[in-house]
């Protein structure tokens, strides 16, 4: 027996007075099902772009994700606390973030001219806070979360709460002594994600930074498969390998030649690299079709280098640093340079293509004509897939020209080689060799270990055994509460509506008296308090529409059990009932109706634990 | 059984894990006991001025209010949902409220230039919403709610939660065909908030607005006592009566005439009025020294006429309706003028004192020598205490004059009279006659009686039964969560700490160990298992330090229940148990501890409903 009854859920929500407004008009500026659904099925109503309100409906599932969230935080040590949502611009002028952030942020005056922010994310308050009290290493590691709201002005808000402005996030940040700690508290995080996603039905794709271009697995982001996604993911047919494109690891299936000496040995049948005019032709396409094999056939994009100049910020790179440096990069023609896993490459903040002007003054050619062989001005970086290239065309850095027969190692080699290739669906996968496929994502959440950015420009310390002072290592871990909502949508619905897995949904059962009056109320009534009573949550439809109404709205809202009690059935001592999964209803005893449902609806919860 | 099994409750809290940094210094801002509490028990946190951040026991006990808030608010019928705390300009405008709210209102344009605030109240909001889906008086009545973020821009916040700038407050809004179904709703409300504060252990002042002055009871304001209240209330020492000094009633104990038969007949006794120079003497306070009786002695200040011009906007008062006029209002001399009620006997949406030059203009004389007798450029109004007063000194509407011997019915008469007069402690009762006295008070809820006002300005209608466009009427019920939470820590605690009512502790019980080790920890662990089993939340003190330190943390935040275990009671399988209010412990035998706690929470939370 709890020691604090509830009384909210001892009282059946009657339908007439839930306010429910079901439409069946879609709005014109839904276009994902889940915005449609939530929409239609009354859960939420636009109050401004990109900010939209929950109704009653919409609020119980939303709570519901959000315990759930909670539930899962708490079992793992992480303490719930509440930093205001406005936060004073002070701290995140702190850590560099007010200007960082740009346009995103919403930021306020008050009458007093004090300016603050309408926080989009909470390590500076979360730092701030912590910083104050921690003196000791014996305080850590420790794990505080919010699930609070928070607002991003998206320039598009689209898709409903999918990306809306304002939104609710469940945030945690850690802090520890060691890498050891900070790794121990990131693994609960990710199997406490697992369960999260798993508990609220969903399919989600865990994509861990690859460890071979990021340097260590740092992060893991929690996706699901949606046509409007955000991210482009790569999966592997054979494994269970999954990435975000942007970190997506290549097969060495391109035979690279990590030694000079076996390179030179591979060139040793090509002729020696020779100059040949190429008027006006630039680009890989352009090549293609001017430049001819021996066959006569026309040369194909692999067989050419493409050479590109980038600009680097904040290259930490050996030998390299500096808060700006040039690079020439080169890569086999068919295939895209991958920006982070370059950036990630150099060590630097950031990378762009270079301006034109800086092109043709760094390699001394107009754009198109840049390639590796005789190239003094800048270092090179090439892709693996260049080390494998014996014969091979390439811009001759020099005004309508280009170097045919070129091969790495006898006639350039590189400062600095990787992979920094973009993979693309039908390569083979770097674990099995598999087949690599592509899927749209969106991201749910995202765990990261942030190291010592925060900790550090905030001044955030502890001493040791030793009485020695130390900054804290720290770990940030997110889950957007509407977004998960919305995707346990558009994963459970069909034509008729929004079909709710137990854990989530706004009502476990909904009970359909045929005519709510006289033997069938009085039926529908002692069945709803039962059901109650066993801790099932009912919404009863005492509404005097047609029953073909009532489906349609059952359906539509989702709830997963349905009974409908009528005079022929109630002569039985019979209901109806019905998953919203399933096409056909079955006949059930009405006295033994609650206690079979009750059990149903605690099997589907324990199968979704 | 519960259907949704919370982890969260199965977990005994170890007290090293729980983040409470207690403080023995009280903060040089904390000037009343909840804020200083608040802080030293590791509840709350300030991360800039009025923007507190709760930390982990805070937030459990801060969760328990707005529970005890949603459940009573369901209980009634209400239905919660979610509108962003973000919102729209544009709804302000359409309400008006834009400007009026002033500088109080947090501002924010984003990058597209749209108008945003952070939402102080939602009337707009809920009504924005509402309007849309408003179509049949069969829909109403209506009653939604939220608890939310709120801001208000508080010039100099203070007393910590009790007046910060972020808060949160439930608010909710009816909406109804009729006056009936209004008070209906509102009568409901009533009950849910003297529930709602008895449920939190308070003692609050229910004060209602005075019928005779404000035209019909529709507005309840929830007070406590406190002594940096915002707000004077007038109680009665003999009866149960309450007001907010704005609004409070005044016994008719001044002997109005309301008949002019009845008030000449008084001054048939009186000699005629007659001028006498009074020269710079325009106070009361210079009247009384200046004026002598008949028996030489100073004139009393109620032997006076005060009369003081008013300038009231968006009067609607029959015959004398204008979007601006002014009054001369006579009250007499040792009271004053209460502007709530002058306001409501005007039905003028504001009064405020005219200017210098307004007054000069409109009676003719420089500032202090107003008074009603022959009075000809302005409406007279006047307290009922003027109708009683057969024989005074007024201002003779000429510079240096008054007259004496001035009547009410002989020599002049009033265009309205009425109960204008703010009240003062020592009066007599105006429902009993018992003596009136003054508290400070703080207000925690409102419920409010909105009418038409903002379903009028945003149209909102429905049809009736006869397909008639109607406007609904409308109610406004508000309680602030963090003054309610800090109200509870004024009312409850001692010397030593906080003294949690059962219903909304972070915990209820603490167990603390002597020394948590071996046969004491093996005990100290199962005892918080069965007490959790058991639905008791326990909190168990693992640190290693000394029992005074633990005893003193005990006693700061509060726990109801404490249960210590040592070697020497455990030799005779015994601990001590003590409430919080208690000064002496007494010995339980452990295997029936839990069930004897599990009992004693019970019957607190029962006593609490």
């Amino acid at each position: 027996m709890p020691l604090a009854p509830s009384r909210y859920y001892t009282i059946p929500m009657h339908y007439s007075n839930a306010f429910i407004p079901t439409l069946r008009e879609v709005p014109a500026d839904a276009l994902i099902a889940s915005h449609r659904l939530m929409f239609r099925s009354g859960m939420i109503r636009k109050l401004a772009n990109g900010l939209f309100a929950y109704l009653p409906l919409g609020l119980r599932a939303f709570r519901k994700v959000e315990q759930i969230v909670r539930e899962e935080m708490d079992a793992i040590g992480a303490l719930e606390m509440k930093p205001p949502v406005v936060q004073p611009g002070e701290i995140w002028k702190e850590s560099g973030r007010w200007e960082a952030m740009g346009d995103a942020m919403l930021r306020a005056k008050n009458r007093l001219d004090n300016e603050f922010i309408i926080t989009p994310t909470a390590e500076e308050a979360f730092t701030a806070l912590v910083r104050d009290e921690l003196s000791s290493y014996r305080q850590l590691p420790l794990t505080l979360y919010q699930i609070n709201t928070k607002y991003r002005d998206e320039i598009r808000p689209r898709y409903g709460v999918m990306r809306g402005r304002e939104f609710v996030m469940k945030d945690a940040y850690s802090w520890h002594c060691d890498d050891e700690s900070l790794d121990q508290t990131y693994q609960a995080m990710g199997r406490a994600y697992r369960r999260i996603f798993k508990r609220c039905g969903l399919s989600v794709i865990p994509v861990k930074a690859d460890s071979g271009a990021m340097g260590g697995s740092g992060s893991e982001e929690f996706m699901v498969e949606s046509e409007i996604g955000d991210n482009t993911l790569i999966l592997c047919k054979s494994c269970d390998y999954a990435a975000n494109v942007e970190k997506a690891a290549c097969a060495l299936d391109y035979s690279p030649r990590f030694s000079l000496d076996l390179a030179k040995a591979a060139a040793s049948e090509t002729p020696p690299y020779e100059k040949v005019p190429t008027p006006n032709v630039r680009t890989i396409e352009e090549l293609c079709a001017f430049m001819k094999n021996p066959d006569g056939a026309p040369m194909n994009a692999n067989q050419f280098i493409k050479t590109l100049i980038y600009r680097a910020v904040n290259v930490e790179l050996e030998d390299h640093a500096a808060a700006q440096a040039f690079f020439a990069v080169a890569i086999r023609g068919d295939l895209d340079v991958n920006e982070v896993k370059l950036a990630a490459l150099l060590k630097a903040g950031e990378v762009s293509l270079a301006a034109d002007g800086d092109v043709e003054r760094l390699t001394g050619a107009p754009l198109g004509f840049a390639g590796p062989v005789g190239l003094q001005s800048l270092p090179l970086v090439i892709d693996h897939t260049v080390t494998g290239m014996n014969d091979a065309v390439c811009g001759a850095l020099e005004k309508d020209a280009h170097f045919r027969h070129a091969a790495y190692g006898r006639d350039f080699t590189a400062a600095l080689s990787g992979d920094i290739r973009t993979v693309k669906a039908g390569e083979r996968c770097s674990i099995c060799g598999g087949e690599l496929y592509e899927k749209k994502g969106n991201e749910l959440g995202h765990i990261f270990k942030l190291g010592f950015k925060y900790t550090r420009s905030m001044n955030a310390s502890y001493l040791d055994e030793n009485g020695k002072t130390i900054i804290p290592t720290m770990g940030s871990y997110g889950i957007g509460v509407d977004r998960t909502l919305a995707s346990i949508i558009e994963e459970h619905h069909d034509e008729a509506g929004i079909i709710w897995p137990a854990s989530v949904a706004p009502y476990h059962a909904i009970i359909i008296p045929i005519k709510y009056e006289g033997a069938v109320k009085e039926a529908a009534d002692r069945l709803a308090a039962d059901l109650e009573k066993a801790g099932v949550e009912v919404l009863l439809d005492d509404r005097s529409e047609r029953p073909g109404v009532k489906f349609n709205d059952a359906d539509l809202i989702g709830i997963p059990w349905r009974i409908v009690i009528g005079d022929k059935g109630l002569a039985q001592q019979q209901a109806e009932i019905k998953h919203r999964r399933e096409k056909e209803s079955r006949l059930v005893a009405l006295d033994k109706a609650a206690d079979e449902l009750a059990e149903a609806v605690r099997e589907e919860m324990r199968n979704e634990q």
